[in-house]
């Protein structure tokens, strides 16, 4: 096979990949946004063969040697060609090590976990979804320990989401936001602030889904290529840079929970949204690894949606869209009201500053139920446990315990670090961004391009084409540091409560 | 190749034609719903790869072998199996005839068309959509020659919605509407009723849209087999029983508009919600033609939906969302309002006396344009010649004269006479159905079920298993006759206008 035909055969193969790929997307979405509920069936048969026909079309001899030759025809080939062949080999290699049977098993498995895990979660029940948990389990290790026989089990999955992490990475990493953090998040809980009359008022869901509007237009987010939907887990899914959702959940007492997601799923959209058009419908045009993708969301969500300038054009649409719940209230007052910190149940509702330790103890769970330590069953218990001892909290039922993330149910353990790693990531790029751009009074004034622009510049255009370990230093000015991350918090939270 | 073998190949085909055709459906659905507008672009290359994929599984030897031994081995096969593979070969004989190339890039180019005819038709330019459907009809002309080469290529496009349908079949019935109905609407024209004060009311779109909600479940529609979204151009689609979506279109002005899309797309959802759990996942799931699918739509619509009896229920549901709009409004008043004829622009929202005129126009259209005797650029000065001969109304602009409906912009050259024979179709059922249920006495009490069930048993249970020609004769208790249908109307509306 000449490098030519081995090219040819390739565009074919993304052809194709890309057709299945959006296919998949658009499903999973409709499935967990307007799709009947009883839907899921055929979902899943669908789904289930799509995901078949990935795997003939990939995890075949043409096929290896196709990539081998590309990646073997380095010096003669662009580098979009020969990174396209690179990621290609990587999902090659990754489906190689299962028989077919039991990848579309996976996939028809998780189709089924969501839409239980849905109603587990309304019925607060670990008992119906745990069978299933159970499985995916079984089927996670099972893989790791084909896909690396000499590695830890969870560190295979690590690196599925965020290319080189390991334990022996993200050990001292959550060890160090745990005792950086602790005494500032007790001694932050000991001041803690009354909530603000304002936030107890009533905010209609119609209004509600103005304020998103006009938030996705404030982040820089064009509605022509990316849309808002609605879905009990806010999600983003982009297919190309012209067709990304995102969605959201409401809440009628409180407009703040939707306001994040909003802002946080904005944050991944405008990635994908930004990348090389030469990138689109090949393998290159997502996020490169889930701990950057995570890194623009909460960047857009926390530095920047919870900074002290954001509370300027904040307060402005919040004037606009619900006059009498913020009438009298100023800038400051709603810059307290978005930071209270206190430890609480829920992940995704966190404040910025325990945020991370939520992540820690999916972590240690995630951790001993791949090495064997933790059965399915007893997951309530310690999750109960860990929440206790880490966060002092009480768990009153799974639906807010350990019910409350639609992951796993998909398949995805081992993402969770990400988020954490995303935050860290983005304290870093902040102070690099700072040294050229003048962000605060860009934000101020609502114009987020500055940012979005230094961001796509050293970020999204690269779409999936360059390594984390070249994105990376560049975008944050150095390598990871967990205390740049923890002085960030320190910083702010310091003189949100005056410590 | 054995029996046994040919099933077995046949089953593997079935599952990835379900995929493919579930995926497709989605995708359509999405698009036309929720997804962003710049988003066809990547929706068409999916689309494109999962029609070649649908070519490349059906048109090739095997196939056809497959096919053939079922066929004959009809004698040592089940009804559904032997039916299965008649079905599949229809399907197999009209993809043959059209190379590869040329079929995808007919899935392509009315892809593009939808997308186009939408912006089109709210900027009421003809000029933008015309270069599409010129290609369009092009394309369908081109595959009627190749089809059947000695047959009128109208005929051959009728036949593709309503099997047998011709126009030598078609000619007489429409010439008997107008030839009936004309005297009557002039009649109805010159008594014409002023619109009652209630409706020129305002009702908001957020109750509205709670409306529709009660008008599916007074139609026993099951919300977790079936959704509804909002879309421009109402619609139903259905993969399998369990998953079905309707569409429908709210106007602040005026909730009939969008509560008659809803009873009438749900007489197509409940066609499909209530096909026989056996026939689930293979070709004979959807409705055997669009003129049977149609006269489920257009019996629930207007048979049930604008019949006095209706009224009841319907009153007792309208004093729940809309207390203020309809304060002091009688059943009687109710059953003027929904019943006002007058000849008017808009198809979808026409009155039942004057409906199957629009569709007539359209016929007469289609006809010339696929016998070569009208070009695409014409179409806007014919569409408003023949208004203004046969409904004696003046067309103000294309948006509301040709480029109302989105049948073309998908293809759908041929379509439109089923909506007649449906209305016709459903006319004679009812007769059929009077003789052995008690229908006006169930419907004033808000039960659909004995309608529901007698249908069903007559015609939604077997999805596309029995033929037409099997079907209809039992269900309408004859063969079709128009003047069935227009002594129906005439004597609803002699009532309605004391004619």
């Amino acid at each position: 096979m000449t490098l030519q035909q081995a090219i040819e055969k390739m565009d074919e193969l993304e052809k194709a990949f890309y057709a299945i790929n959006h296919a998949s997307s658009i499903l999973y979405v409709d499935g967990d946004t307007v799709a009947p509920k009883n839907s899921w069936k055929g979902r899943g048969k669908a789904l289930g063969y799509l995901s078949e026909l990935t795997y003939r079309l990939l995890v075949n001899p043409e096929t290896g040697e196709v990539l081998n030759t590309v990646l073997q025809g380095k010096n003669e080939t662009d580098e979009v060609t020969f990174r396209r062949a690179e990621m290609l080999k990587k999902e090659y290699d990754e489906l190689h090590v299962l028989p077919m049977e039991e990848y579309v098993a996976f996939q028809e498995l998780t189709n089924e976990a969501s839409s239980v895990w849905h109603d587990a979660k309304e019925k607060s029940d670990w008992a119906m979804f745990a069978p299933l948990l159970e499985k995916i389990v079984a089927s996670r290790r099972r893989f790791a320990a084909l896909k690396a026989p000499g590695k830890p089990a969870y560190d295979v999955l690590l690196d599925l989401f965020e290319e080189g992490a390991s334990m022996e990475m993200l050990d001292p990493f959550f060890r160090t936001l745990r005792e950086e953090l602790s005494p500032v998040i007790r001694e932050v809980a000991s001041r803690e602030k009354p909530v603000p009359a304002f936030m107890k008022a009533s905010w209609p869901v119609d209004r509600q889904r103005i304020f998103s509007q006009k938030i996705m237009e404030l982040e820089g987010i064009d509605p022509l290529n990316c849309t808002l939907g609605e879905t009990e887990h806010p999600f983003t899914d982009g297919t190309n840079k012209w067709d990304v959702r995102i969605t959201t959940h409401y809440h009628e007492e409180d407009p703040f929970s939707s306001l994040y997601s909003v802002i946080h799923e904005g944050g991944h959209a405008l990635y994908e949204l930004d990348v090389r058009d030469d990138l689109q419908f090949t393998c290159l045009s997502d996020g490169v690894t889930m701990g950057i993708h995570e890194s623009q969301s909460r960047f857009y969500e926390n530095i920047i949606g919870r900074s002290r300038a954001f509370c300027t054009p904040l307060l402005k649409i919040l004037r606009e869209v619900f006059p009498d719940q913020v009438r009298g209230v100023t800038e400051e007052e709603l810059y307290s009201a978005i930071n209270l910190s206190k430890p609480s149940l829920i992940r995704t509702e966190a404040d910025e500053l325990t945020y991370s330790l939520h992540v820690m103890i999916r972590y240690e769970l995630e951790k001993a139920l791949i090495a064997g330590d933790l059965a399915v069953k007893d997951i309530p218990g310690e999750w109960n446990r860990l929440y206790r001892e880490i966060l002092s909290v009480e768990v009153p039922d799974d639906r807010r315990g350990c019910l409350q993330d639609s992951h796993w149910s998909g398949g995805a353990i081992g993402y969770f670090p990400s988020y954490a790693l995303g935050s860290a990531y983005g304290v870093q790029m902040l102070h690099e961004m700072e040294k050229t751009v003048d962000v605060w009074s860009a934000v101020a004034r609502g114009d987020l391009s500055p940012v979005t622009t230094w961001l796509t510049e050293k970020i999204h255009q690269y779409g999936s084409l360059r390594k984390p370990q070249d994105l990376l230093p560049a975008a944050m000015g150095g390598p990871l540091d967990a205390k740049v991350y923890t002085a960030y918090l320190k910083k702010k939270f310091g003189e949100l409560y005056s410590l």
